[in-house]
């Protein structure tokens, strides 16, 4: 049976205090997020901070949101590292435990040597190797790369990866992977980011990772649903009515930002780990402005 | 009475023969093209070979186009140039000839002293001293510089800025300059490239300036009136189809690919100018297969 | 004979007053400059703001300075336009007016298209069509693409093609410029800037044509002369001294910053054209800090 | 008493076997670069594969070093890691088992967060923190993000914070951080490459950890020695001729060509770990052209 990954998942925060994971404010994130119409959560993804995690700190995440966790949603978890053979491990691990599908990013220290080739070998034998499917990550704006579309195309070929998720923001590139792979449930093309949802929906994208989905779930669901309902006029508003907001917790104010805002929307964000600084007060009266203006709060 | 700039139009190529603008070649063309629905033409865009044309030559491309153009289709003439005085210079000699709006490219050789107060005193300028309406040209990938959101809703508060192209793909940023400012005819978002074409209409754009339209332009008017008219399943699927050969006379193959699939859709394309190379045969074979794929062959 | 290409050359700032070319303000900046060891000087480059002035302007320059040129010094003419054809045009009708070789910067607007073989048949053909001798310009931080040492090498097989200005900074491609092209006079391997210029020599280049060297002559000639006569503690100290005045007049305030020091340091500097911003208030007061820290004034 | 940097470091390869580090091969390493004159090692840098590594391998490749390393040599360790705790962690760990001194990389994977504020903080609480002193590493082709000479300068005000490794290759700024630190022994800005090796030390660099010296130790400690002996012309020789063998073992072929020449001049070198892919033959072929025309085989 193939898994659908379809709808709006949101790569979860991973809340800190004194330093350690806040489990117990976990808990009541999802508490929260369980009762909206997401799809699933995303665990240590690059919104959760996955680079300051260590592996036991990662396999606790998908403990606590596995038990947490309603029969209809799915876990991803962010399992892709620099090296092969640990992103097969840790991939394997998180599997164990409960994730549905792991979220692979691109290894990207050495981005001279990360051609095609590398890449594909890359994947493959991960894909070979891996007890759960696999969704290619491409984040150019963290690792420098980009992965494209002829590199997905072969890709999909392989049964055990079965989407991509692409943050570049660039729709002429998501639409030739849609154009490309054969579509959902064997491979699906998911937004990277929510300010080209609806952009990416219009092309044929299966759903969305969004990091806006952590702080305004209803509203990413509402412009998939919308979306899929037909209810063209009211997806578009909606969706031009987020930008700022998601801008504000993307490129604007990162990490430090989302967190921040999901403080401000009532969930509990906190601080990130160093070396990232939590917002200054001026940051954080210009977030709250924004997701004023976007309803939010 | 406000100018609408509304639907497809095609950034043309200039048309060279032995060394020279090949007038007659152009107005062969242009027959062809006043058949289509094309809402007009930009003349010495960055596909016209702007920057290889001296002003005597751009000068007469628009007499050309104007001795030729129907009473129903628009002419925008690209007088953009590094300094703003030359810019004014340009847009009131081509507005004098005929033209009906001026699409005014970034200045961008002191890449690093162009920030928004620059790029803003540069373009009210030029808006307060031209005698036709002013687009806003942005287009990084050769300029090596973006406009930002902001400064687009600043600068669309001068009556005399209409508009911007933007080609750099960011679609999120698209939208952000739908939401931030007026509905057209005070100012209008066009898609720089086929790529993201059926994207931007999606958030709002009123049409695009593409490269692509130069060889496809029924297949992009169809895209502009399927979205239009509610038909959207067949707008997504041309849209789709027309990637590859879009990307093929943009970034693949540049202004010599757009050129080569002039000539092999019947039009008049030749030889660009020096520097650019002519495709080798291996690449014009490549170019033909992704043009039949596409059905434009 | 072979022209040498050896010492300090300024790319001088074109002073302009009430909007036009101010050519009593240039002889008075020449009347100062000429008596200074400088080998000659570079007209209308980058820091010329070759790019707002037009073809008339350029030839008006080239005939101020070739007036006020003593017998021992050399006139260099910026004359790189985006089109093969143009550049040649303007090299010939700028060595008509008396300049000696030509300084052409790599075309650019296209510059995906600019590989080596495009730049190469550009280069090659200039070269043949020339009647002075050509140097390369490379200048990534204004053109966005940077010519590699293997084209460089197989240039400099052709006799008019006599040296590279290399403003890049990577000083190992510097060093392989020079360990792979023939020496001086055959060809001369130039630094671009005054934050390279000691390195450059190190590695055996035969000069530098440098910004800094319009208002710090004596001090960009002290470098050269003090490394050529073995007073290597001497020319590194005051290397050294410079490098903050250096970034200040190129990538801390551009152009608009070399003007502001020359009205400074005594010289007529002036204001940019326009999109080019003068300097504020608190920008000239860094700049002036700046320069008395380097003791220039 | 205060530890002093100088003369030339590689960066070592770290051999594997059969996928796991190869501690013999290591030794047979150690025991030839040992009868060098090369001041010490830095162990799993950038060039050891570092990102491929779990902690346990990398304390395990301390003890190999620090049991094989006789006394005038120094041990440095690559410990820096995205999160502040965990660089710390990592640095006591490895100084407790005898590294001198740690190379701490920026941390980057959010880099558009990683400005002065952020990175300051981090660095100076690694220093606070340390048992041994620190190294800044700024590697912008590795991480996306540069180092500049302003933080440079005041992260060098902490008494644990003694030097920078500086893989940039903007010598300019090489020298603006010579210029605004302290010198050596209090702080020491070395070469990051081969290919800058000459001109940093011009400039007061107090030596280099270079990937070269891995397989042409010697050449690289000659050129030092030359240098400070005076023996510029021999240096400058030396220099030019490894230009192209270090572009090989560095940008060209990275890693993996490292591993390459490293068995080619009689080292053990084998196989990266995945993904990055072993040399095919062809690039083999062009490397030992490479080595013998560097007189390296």
């Amino acid at each position: 049976m193939k898994l659908k990954i379809e709808g709006i998942f949101p790569p979860i925060a991973t809340p800190f205090a004194d330093g350690r994971v806040a489990h117990d404010r976990l808990r009541e994130n999802l508490e929260r997020w369980n009762k909206t119409r997401l799809a699933g959560y995303a665990v240590f993804g690059s919104n959760g901070e996955s680079v300051f995690l260590d592996q036991e700190e990662k396999l606790a995440l998908v403990d606590t949101v596995k038990e947490n966790l309603p029969q209809d949603k799915l876990l991803i978890a962010g399992t892709g590292c620099e090296s092969t053979e640990a992103t097969v491990k840790l991939t394997n691990l998180a599997a164990e435990r409960g994730a549905d599908a792991a979220l692979v990013v691109t290894p990207h220290y050495y981005k001279g040597n990360m051609d095609n080739a590398a890449l594909r070998k890359h994947y493959l034998r991960i894909a070979d190797e891996s007890d759960v499917p696999i969704l290619i990550y491409n984040v150019p704006k963290f690792t420098g790369i980009s992965v494209v579309p002829e590199l997905v195309a072969s890709l999909a070929e392989h049964s055990n990866i079965i989407g991509i998720k692409d943050s570049s923001g660039n729709i002429a590139q998501v639409g030739e992977m849609i154009a490309t792979t054969p579509p959902p449930p064997t491979f699906h093309v998911l937004a990277g980011s929510a300010g080209h949802l609806l952009a990416a929906l219009g092309l044929g994208a299966s759903g969305g990772i969004l990091a806006l989905a952590n702080v305004a779930p209803d509203e990413c669901c509402k412009i998939f649903e919308d979306f899929r309902s037909g209810r063209y006029a009211e997806a578009r508003e909606l969706q031009l009515k987020l930008l700022a907001a998601n801008k504000a917790v993307t490129a604007q104010f990162g990490v430090s930002g989302l967190k921040a805002a999901l403080d401000m929307v009532g969930y509990f964000g906190g601080d990130p780990r160093s070396p990232l600084l939590p917002l200054g007060e001026n940051q954080r009266n210009e977030l709250r402005e924004i997701l004023k203006g976007a309803g939010l709060i």
